[in-house]
């Protein structure tokens, strides 16, 4: 019996070694065969090899990946603004008031750009009136319901569908070798965590995101968690080197965004002392996704695109170094 | 080359499968045969047989740990305190006022008592005067210093050699069963991460403590997080299911503690869906540790107790129920 159980065992494992030897042969097919790829492929190759200079023992391989825009699409706004809208538009029958008070009523008159005219203020007020007030298990439940149906209002399609197969082919290649992959964004944690597991391979404590107060609860004799209409920790920009050291306390070697807000999660990693490799995404290819940097309202890349330049970062344009876009896997 | 590459690769799996199997035998020798170990492993046994109502898939095994006299000492007082006082004294010739001043002037004539009687507040002056305005990472090589080399002043051991050797073994028999292992401790989260990898066998960003606020800079053209004088997050009581929910994102099946200030962290555990095990470690050796509980200032176990007999959680005795104390590994 134990004989047999260890012959099982033995061929369990050699058949997942065969696994990874057969993928190995193309770890990254969605990608042309130009420099990004060469570089990442190259990178990888020198930190995992023992004995070499550059080699980066497993428990350091850590790898930080911005969500929007890196990993999936943030336009024509960030997904998790869709979120808060379609919430508002439920809750709305509960809110009465809301049909005079801004930015509310201006949403449920589906006048978007007249809401986010109130800036930073009305894009709080948003957030916290469909984020706050539930029990962390009752908010996750309205994610999960939400991600699973809603649809793209250009695209049809659902957000989960709208991801990026050529980073999903990066995420499990990094994973494959040694490296542990992290979502550093500035989304709610608690919008992430429902899905990306499912999505991404990524599981909710390797999520660091922005996140709001909670405050413990004994409800009906049990304990709770409910959600603060506050800011906890915004993970965007400085932020994220704040994220990074607080949920994982370790320097990444290796870090992939495509906006001005990802430039210190970059820095962070560029300035490790290990070998390290920062990976810019540029939206160039209008025809298969959207086209935008240094202008855009949402993930602009302006600084960042001089600095990867001037320090010699890899930038990947999705219209040359990409062969497919999105991801077929249905989700 | 490739067919002997996998049948090596299927030995060292078959091995390893043999080593865990022989180490099953007692997974738990330090422990006694009492009704703690057998109700530790039944559970374990429960939740990993596959096909049974009581399975956890694998990415739900989560385990919870706190730190201070659950799986080190924290007689006669935490730690980190006497780190803290180690540190006043290193920089006391660089702060000629703190002769004149509380509660510096009482630590540094030696009278801990009179300094701690200012209470939380001369306790924050002295976290904060000894914790903040250093870099993380010259932060992580002062504390990396301190425990290599400093002394407990009661055993003249170091401090990591007064560490429980029932719970690395414990720690060591969920891991062998597809737990992941993290500490949640209401110690300072970078006065932890540096040793606890190698002691414990848990990594940084499987550590969860109080934190203070950190600041992102570049200095002389290198990124740098400074530690600032103010508490980000309080770990304790009802901060340890918050930085649970925080940092992890899953509530955990698992979880051990040894005071009051674990409980909610318990009660958060064992009211998950799934089955889970809620542990007490009840300090009743005053001969080869310390006898102390519901009248204690530190690590009072009073509500606590209760809780866990009304609950039915379960509650071992280091007297009664472990073999041996302390661990004979040097570290």
């Amino acid at each position: 019996m134990k004989a047999k159980y260890l012959i099982n065992a033995a061929l369990a494992c050699a058949l997942s070694f065969s696994t990874s030897l057969v993928h190995a042969a193309d770890p990254l097919p969605s990608w042309n065969d130009t420099i990004p790829k060469q570089s990442i492929i190259a990178f990888v190759e020198k930190v995992t090899k023992e004995g070499s200079a550059d080699f980066v023992p497993v428990a350091e391989r850590i790898a930080v990946f911005d969500n929007d825009g890196c990993l999936w699409v943030e336009q024509p706004m960030y997904f998790q603004l869709f979120f808060a809208l379609d919430r508002i538009k439920a809750l709305a029958p509960q809110h009465p008031e809301w049909k005079e008070k801004e930015p509310f009523a201006a949403l449920l008159k589906g006048d978007v750009k007249a809401a986010l005219a109130g800036g930073e203020h009305a894009l709080a007020e948003i957030v916290m009136a469909t984020h706050a007030g539930l029990t962390t298990e009752e908010f996750e439940k309205v994610v999960t319901d939400w991600i699973t149906n809603a649809k793209h209002p250009k695209t049809g399609k659902l957000y989960t569908e709208m991801v990026y197969q050529p980073m999903l082919e990066l995420l499990a290649y990094l994973r494959a070798n040694g490296f542990k992959t992290f979502i550093v964004s500035g989304g709610g944690i608690e919008f992430m965590r429902p899905w990306t597991e499912k999505v991404y391979g990524i599981p909710p404590e390797q999520v660091i995101g922005s996140s709001g107060g909670l405050k413990y609860e004994i409800r009906d004799g049990k304990p709770v968690l409910i959600k603060l209409p506050e800011i906890a920790h915004n993970d965007d920009k400085e932020g994220k080197p704040v994220g990074i050291q607080r949920h994982i306390g370790r320097r990444p070697i290796f870090a992939a965004g495509n906006s001005d807000g990802d430039l210190q999660m970059l820095q962070w990693t560029a300035a490790n002392t290990r070998p390290s490799f920062c990976l810019y995404i540029h939206h160039t290819d209008a025809d298969r996704e959207f086209a935008y940097d240094r202008e855009s309202h949402i993930g602009k890349l302006n600084k960042g695109l001089d600095e990867a330049k001037a320090k010699s970062w890899t930038v990947t344009s999705m219209k040359e170094d990409w062969k497919t876009i999105f991801s077929t896997r249905k989700k």
